[in-house]
C-alpha cells in the first residue's frame, strides 16, 4: 500500500470490501495481554501479540490507531516497536491514524508532521486545537492524510473548557465550525474527534457535519468507556454518514477482553466482526 | 543532581546562585548550526552542538527546555540524541523544561508522565489543556516536577480558539483561572505557558497570578518572536513576581545567532548573558 494514496480513498476502497467501520485501537497494556507474551521483554511482548492482532483484523478493520504515549513509556524500544506495527498494518493493507494529539507552532508542528508522516509513515493523525490554525497547518499541508482535531472528547474531564459557553454555542461546537472551515480550504481529509460517551453532542456534530460536506469522524468511547455502537450507528445513519469517513474506535475491548482465552485471536476477531455492517 | 528535588526548590537554588530567568530553548535546526557540524549526521550534530551550549550557558540558564518534536523528526536517533543533551543538562545542575504539549485521556496521559518523567527524566513540562483535568492530572501527580500548561501562546493563529470570550472573559483567561485552582489543589508546581508578544495579556495574566500564589510562568516569545524582554520584566516586576518561578525562553536568537561566528560559543554565551539580572 504506497502511503501517498489519498487517506478517503484508501479508506472508500476498504470499506467497500470489508464494510466495517472499526478503528482497531492498539494500545499496549502489557499486564493485560495473553499469558504467552507476558514473559518477554515489553517491546518483544508487544510487537509479538499486536502482529498477532494484525493479521486476526485484516479483514475486519477498516483502520487501525496505535496511541503513541503506550510505546513512549517504553522508551526507544518502544517507539521501535510501533515502527515494526506499522509497517505490519501496512503489509494487512489497513490504515494507520497514530493518535498523537500533536498541536505547536509553526516550525514545531513541522517537526512533529515529519515524524508522524515521514518517519512513522501513518496515514493519519490526532491533532490538539488550542494553539489554533497555524499550529495544525503544517499537517493539514500534507493533503493525502487525515487529520483528526480534538472536538468532543470522551472523558470527564473534557467539560473543564469543552462545554464553555462561546456566545451561543459551547466550545466545542466553535471547534466543530473551525473544522468545517479548515475542511473546505485546507485539505478535505480533515475532520474531528466526537466521542460516543456523548451521544446527543455526537447527533449534534453528524447533523452540523452533514450540512457541511461530512468530515470525517473519528468515534472513540465504545465498549470498556460505555459509548452504545448501535446508538452512534443510529445518529450517524440519520444523516446518511458516509459510513467510509466513519471510524469506530476500540481498544482495550478488542485487544484484552479475550485475552485469557485459549484462542485468544478468535476472541479478537469476534470483537472486530461488531463492527462489520450487515 | 537529582531529578526528585523539588521544582520549585531547584528553581530558588539555582536562581539565587545565577540571577538569571534564561530558559534556553534547545531545539535542533541543523541547517542554522554553525559550519563545523553542518557535516555530520543529524543526532551526531545536535548532541555535538548542544552539549557544547549546555556547557556554554551552564552559569547563565536558568532551566533549559528542547521541543521534543525537533528531536522527533529524527526518528529513533533524534530521541537517543535527547536522552543524551538531557543528561548533559542535569550534569551542569539546569533544569529540563521537556517541551511536550502533551494532553489525553487518563491511562494515556499516565504512559506520556511515565515517559517525560521516568523516561527522560525531565524536571518539568509543558501541556495542552483542551481535554481538562483528568487529562492532566497523571502529570500533576508528580508533585517534585514542573507543569506548565498552555494558556496564552505567542503564535498567530492562538487567537482562533484563546480570544473566544466565555461570558466575561477570553478562553485563556478561563484556562488561567483553572490553572490557579490546580496550582492551590494538586501541586504548586503547576503553572502556565504566556506568551511574551501579548504583552497586555502577559500583564493581566501575572496580575491575576499575583493574587493567587505566583504560579510559575514559562513565557517564550521574546527575540525572533518579537516579544521585549524589557516590557516583559517590567509587566512582571510591576506584581513582584518572584524572579526564580519565571522562565523567560530564547530559542533560536540563543542557539543560532551567532552560528557563523568564529567563537560561536561566545555568541551564545552574550545572548545568555542577556538574561542575568543586574
Amino acid at each position: 500500500m504506497s502511503v501517498n494514496e489519498d487517506f478517503e480513498q484508501k479508506c472508500l476502497n476498504r470499506f467497500n470490501k470489508i464494510k466495517s467501520v472499526l478503528c482497531a485501537g492498539l494500545d499496549p497494556a502489557i499486564e493485560k495481554f495473553p499469558p504467552k507474551f507476558k514473559d518477554m521483554q515489553p517491546a518483544e511482548a508487544i510487537t509479538s501479540y499486536f502482529v498477532e492482532v494484525a493479521d486476526a483484523v485484516r479483514d475486519a478493520a477498516l483502520v487501525s490507531k496505535p496511541n503513541i504515549a503506550f510505546y513512549e513509556q517504553y522508551g526507544a524500544a518502544g517507539l521501535a516497536a510501533l515502527h515494526t506495527i506499522i509497517d505490519k498494518l501496512h503489509d494487512c493493507d489497513i490504515p494507520v491514524v497514530l493518535d498523537a494529539k500533536r498541536g505547536d507552532i509553526g516550525n514545531t508542528a513541522k517537526a512533529y508532521a515529519k515524524a508522524v508522516f515521514d518517519d512513522f509513515g501513518a496515514d493519519a493523525v490526532t491533532l490538539s486545537p488550542y494553539m489554533g490554525i497555524d499550529s495544525l497547518q503544517p499537517f493539514f499541508d500534507y493533503t493525502d492524510r487525515g487529520c483528526f482535531v480534538l472536538c468532543r472528547t470522551s472523558n470527564k474531564g473534557s467539560s473543564d473548557f469543552q462545554l464553555l459557553k462561546v456566545g451561543d454555542m459551547y466550545l466545542y461546537e466553535a471547534v466543530a465550525h473551525k473544522i468545517i472551515e479548515w475542511n473546505k480550504a485546507y485539505n478535505h481529509n480533515i475532520g474531528a474527534v466526537v466521542g460516543a460517551t456523548q451521544i446527543e453532542e455526537l447527533r449534534k456534530i453528524a447533523k452540523l457535519f452533514s450540512d457541511n460536506g461530512y468530515p470525517p469522524l473519528l468515534i472513540p468511547g465504545v465498549g470498556t468507556q460505555g459509548g452504545s455502537f448501535d446508538d452512534v450507528m443510529a445518529a450517524l445513519r440519520a444523516v446518511n454518514y458516509p459510513l467510509h469517513k466513519v471510524f469506530i474506535n476500540s481498544s482495550s475491548k478488542l485487544t484484552y477482553s479475550h485475552a485469557a482465552d485459549e484462542d485468544y485471536l478468535a476472541g479478537v476477531l469476534s470483537e472486530a466482526k461488531k463492527f462489520i455492517l450487515q
